[in-house]
């Protein structure tokens, strides 16, 4: 069988041999193949309409079912040169002549993969029936073998990424084996798209991103807020159960903490600039190690007292560039459950055990147990300046990690280069509504900071020893949290963690006062309670909470009000059930504190 | 009778005199009064020693037994000068050069009090016995009339407060009427110093103040985390009592945040500097009110969703002068239990009276009712420049305030001059341990910003109104309102707030285990448990659980672990007594629920 890059390859090939019978004066920049499909820069001397994507689409069709076969030719350059101004290939004339000139093709961030930059004595092409195009291959060897297609958009984009150079449009297909690849994709699509967080999060009024404020500078409104302290609170019965003792440190830090931390010389592309005050710079802080390093360091300890572990909602700022920003996911500030454990080198393998067992309570709690999987991520030994010099010491943390990971049974794959610059560490990895992994936080291993900081225990033997370090987090980010659950659970919350649990919804106005009375008690127990108290139709108001997916409805009416059973529906359910208000308010406090979906 | 300043003054020139006897090389600058005393800048040519300070003080006694009189003369300054440079006094020689060359002796911040700066054609000496110096006076009449003083502490004093003039000597003494003041006034120094916020936090382990972190910028400890999650609590639970919604906002705001808020016109000396990225800048944020004004502009409202009231424990960033930094009083990071509420102008008066009901029930709940007091402060008509300039605005403003406090019954005072630039404000006024008020939080009406942010709300006619603003303060910042509450327990906070309520003491190793299970048991119940495990005595465990003043211990020995009744002891007090489990459980829970002192 074909890579999937072939099909989509040969595939950018056909749309250009159509695109070509269409508009014979078509001249082609670059077609790469991307994730799910394809695209290709043309320039046909106007902009590509929705009316020329269908065409295009047809004359692929047709092509496709002439069959015609993949056939590839060695040219020398100056050969290839002549071909293409003969073609009047313009933009791959410039490319040919980079490559003769330069030995290279490299346009801008996104390599050209039409010339092999290997070979440069001579080129290959790949002609398809009456189309040639420069190519380093491989593709499928006839077309049928392409498998299922579809174009899907068109957007503007500059020759090379270069602003001032012409201006080409970009065709965008996908490409997958078979139809029901493709159908099983578009509907993925359809359906991330409705659970997108950004689309929910106004919505369900979540959370507010507004520019004025600041870019990725998101602000949580009452409902958002709700869900934050819901987490924050289950966070902190973790971190509780497992011993951790609580603290607050702030968001920023003198100078000289980031100096021996050493933040400042390795990590200052993440950072935010200084904040220069009297001679004295302040940094936001991009981690809290430092801070609780230093909230340890502010009395002796024993072995006897170690592991010390603290954990904190830490503020943590990191400046990413505008364009890299989303949502809730990725911002400029956020707060992650964070933790840092101070162990005994004899310690640390236990210690480690009880970091991972946490995690797996923590997901499993959110629900987000079916979506999450574990990476071990390790240096790579030949990587001398990424990776902390020191084989004996990472040889001993890589094998006690895999020692504790193997002796919990977590299923986890190993990434080699992919640890952090003092040691290894395992990634929680979770994927999004796109299929698309994104790491949620993780669990480190680090030797160098506690001796950077010249950290020390009294050992058994009355001896100053040093401390190893755990950074780790309990639920990562509140904010990327939230944007993941907001999209697993399309909006439609556990109770526990609902925005608002119960709205009430009286049918007329004169039930707008017992409904009232009715959720100031349910509010009394802690929950959180809503009125409908519109002038609208009771079935209007049930379709609203619905659409806002609050998970229990009461609606009151003469006989609710006159004391007799509640009347209750369940989001998403249409029936309703008849239950009297001791047992509803039981089995819901209950479920409440159950934390079950 | 003489006023203070007159006694302490003369208090002053009698000790200037006793030096001049005991060294007659002296050279004096100046002697001014302070808070609660006086104090002289000599020259001696050598440090001031403890010793000569009881031979000061010794002398000053002979001559108050001498009773001199105080004598005033006038002298044509051309004679003063001739007089102190037969007298060799070369510093005041210079303050009456300048006096006559430039008009003004005025030195550095403090002003000489020597010369009337009104009277520059002659000068007033007061002549004490045998002594004579340059003064504007008044004195008491003679020395017996001064009333009770003590010398008290020797400090440098660069001469005018600059560091290239030579080096004096500063004699500190304080000065009161009579000696009980006196002795009171000393009684209280020691117990102030006792509950010094600063002190107790370290022995307590409450917070850290690590210059290498940052100055200002303390870290909670576990134990001081502990009473900020039930200080949080608190003022969470009074918000929502009190209607209010919690949001959560960033603490960092774009420029035109604070251009449109007229922050970076009026308050950028309060503001730390920008962070500046590529090409964007960046401000701490040193307010909330522009982060809750975008929350509430999210989405249009009607007059009958109004008020809004917004709460949120808010990040406040404020650069003070390093010098001018105490503990957790004054920090350069705070948390303030913050709130803007938007209101409709009829409603105004009546949200006004709940805000200052809910400050009322606050800072009752925390016991500090007794050390408050409330400040009325208004504008200046006079003063142009410092207030938003709409008189009738203003007026309106006050007399709705006034009617407001007046038909709460709630005590206050009045004070001009002393409003915000767009509004009246209650300033919520407490007593430190030293008597000295410090504003704890203010309640504010404001016009201004809504309409900087053009905020809106839709009448009841349909059409677009602008809404007031109130901004207050629950229950103050946590750093702050600790700090006083620290120092107004002196550590021996009630058993709600205590960071440790019940310390474990087990008699002997034997019963550690039973002591852990226990411990384990009532932290499930949500109390915080503490086990002292150590090998001590349990006489020793005791007096270092009484000198961490935890509100109550339980003694666990054999009787106890074999299920017996539990023995407990409360702070402070010497009996014990025995109680069985279930009851203490009870009683326990009942009385931190209660958050009785």
């Amino acid at each position: 069988m074909y890579p999937i890059e072939s099909r989509r390859h040969s595939a950018a090939h056909v749309m250009a041999a159509a695109i070509k019978h269409l508009f014979p004066e078509a001249k082609f920049g670059v077609g790469p193949v991307i994730e799910n499909g394809f695209y290709y820069d043309i320039d046909i001397g106007r902009p590509v309409t929705p009316e020329d994507l269908k065409a295009i689409n047809k004359e692929m069709r047709k092509i496709v079912n002439q069959n015609p076969a993949f056939t590839r030719e060695e040219l020398p350059i100056d050969d290839a040169i002549k071909l293409f101004r003969e073609l009047d290939q313009t933009y791959k004339l410039e490319l040919l002549n980079d490559l003769k000139t330069k030995g290279t093709t490299k346009v801008s961030v996104e390599e050209s993969q039409d010339i092999d930059p290997q070979n440069v004595g001579s080129v290959t092409l790949y002609r398809t029936g009456d189309f040639v195009d420069l190519c380093r291959g491989p593709h499928v060897t006839e077309a049928k073998e392409i498998g299922a297609w579809k174009l899907t958009k068109i957007a503007g984009a500059y020759w090379r990424g270069k602003e001032t150079n012409p201006q080409m449009q970009r065709i965008y297909g996908l490409c997958f084996e078979t139809e029901k690849e493709l159908d099983e994709y578009e509907a993925m699509l359809v359906e991330a798209e409705k659970r997108d967080h950004r689309k929910l999060g106004q919505e369900l009024d979540l959370f507010v991103i507004d520019e004025k404020v600041g870019k990725g500078l998101p602000l949580w409104t009452p409902r958002g807020t709700a869900v934050k302290f819901a987490l924050e609170e289950f966070a902190r019965e973790l971190e509780r159960k497992y011993g951790y003792e609580h603290i607050e440190t702030p968001y920023l830090g003198a100078e000289e903490l980031y100096r021996t931390s050493g933040h400042l010389d390795h990590y200052a592309h993440n950072m935010y600039a200084s904040i220069d005050m009297d001679g004295d710079k302040f940094y936001l802080r991009p981690m809290a190690c430092p801070h609780h390093i230093r909230m340890y360091q502010r009395r002796p300890w024993s072995y006897k007292e170690l592991p010390i572990r603290y954990a904190e909602i830490a503020d943590y700022n990191r400046y990413e560039k505008s364009g890299e920003l989303i949502g809730m996911i990725r911002v400029r500030k956020f707060q992650l459950t964070d933790g840092h454990l101070f162990v005994t080198p004899e310690g640390l393998k236990d210690e480690f055990k009880n970091v991972c067992r946490m995690i797996v309570e923590g997901m499993n709690g959110l629900g987000l147990i079916d979506i999450v999987s574990y990476r071990f991520s390790k240096r790579d030994p030949n990587n001398k300046e990424k990776y902390y010099p020191d084989d004996e010491l990472w040889d001993h943390a890589e094998s006690l990690m895999r020692e504790a990971l193997d002796e919990l049974g977590l299923p986890y794959v190993e990434a080699e280069d992919e640890a952090a610059f003092y040691g290894p560490k395992l990634d929680v990895q979770a994927k999004n509504v796109n299929g698309k992994e994104d790491t949620l936080f993780t669990a480190q291993m680090d030797f160098l900071l506690p001796q950077k900081f010249d950290m020390e225990y009294i050992d058994r033997d009355g001896q100053k020893k040093r401390p190893v370090m755990i950074h780790r987090s309990t639920i990562g980010s509140l904010e990327r949290v939230f944007g993941f659950l907001i999209e697993h659970y399309a909006g439609a919350f556990p109770m526990w963690l609902a925005p608002v649990q119960i709205a009430v919804l009286p049918v007329a106005d004169r039930h707008v006062e017992f409904a009232k009375k009715l959720a100031q008690e349910l509010r009394d127990l802690g929950l959180r309670v809503m009125v409908d108290d519109s002038s609208e139709s009771v079935g209007k108001k049930i379709r609203a909470a619905e659409k806002q997916k609050f998970p229990r409805m009461l609606v009151v009416g003469d006989r609710e009000a006159d004391g007799g059973a509640l009347t209750v529906r369940v989001h998403g359910e249409k029936d309703q059930q008849e239950i009297s208000k001791e047992k509803f308010v039981e089995e819901t406090m209950a479920f409440v504190k159950s934390r079950r979906a």
